[in-house]
């Protein structure tokens, strides 16, 4: 465990450093995919499959992928369920959960927005002659 | 102003979806750099070479594009200062302000629970022997 603490020594973290711990954890979250992730196991417990449906766009590759990158960073739980056939259903830790959250929250607030943003590209787009 | 009308039809808007013209947006604010410019100038109007030291990493082309995003999503304020030399300041609109409040907040969690993190990314390694 030295090496944590050692790790847990650096403090305080800061994202906005390049070399900071936090940036890769910020852009799992916040990246393409993370966010969006995390976003719809906010709502209940999923299998791979239904994710990838619910995450539209996602090729199963990048699912896998950040799918793998939460699960290390400890926000999501992977678990086998030992019916016929196997199933294998991910979920948010409490860790997860208290950045799901706050990241659902984000959503909720820029799609409320979406007005005044699709208004304001259009002034823009107005201004530069597009 | 038809066409606006017309985007603000279909709501409800909704980040999962690929069509949606929420993902754009989402994506520029929690982007590799979006997220972290609208975290800088939280604290305050910065001119562009005072963002990119703040946003560590960020190259000065990938910048430019970053900030003209979150301008034309009315995120960001472009403004040209009639001193000797000129200079050009950004800083956040108010709509801006909402979403960056939100990141912010979002940062300071992620920034306090990442000995947490770095406790699982250790568990995980381990377990998977890398």
């Amino acid at each position: 465990m030295a090496s944590i603490e050692g790790l847990a020594a650096i403090e305080p973290y800061d994202v906005f450093a390049r070399s900071c711990p936090s940036r890769p954890t910020l852009e799992h979250v916040t990246g393409r995919w993370g966010g969006l992730v995390l976003g719809v196991l906010a709502s209940r417990p999923l299998r791979f499959n239904e994710l990838r449906r619910r995450v539209d766009g996602v090729s199963q590759k990048i699912l896998a992928q950040t799918l793998q990158a939460l699960e290390r960073d400890g926000f999501v739980h992977r678990e086998l369920i030992s019916t016929f056939p196997l199933r294998v259903e991910y979920s948010l830790t409490p860790l997860g959960r208290s950045v799901a959250d706050r990241l659902v929250a984000l959503f909720a607030h820029l799609e409320s927005q979406m007005p005044a943003v699709l208004a304001a590209q259009h002034r823009y787009d107005e201004r530069v002659g597009r």
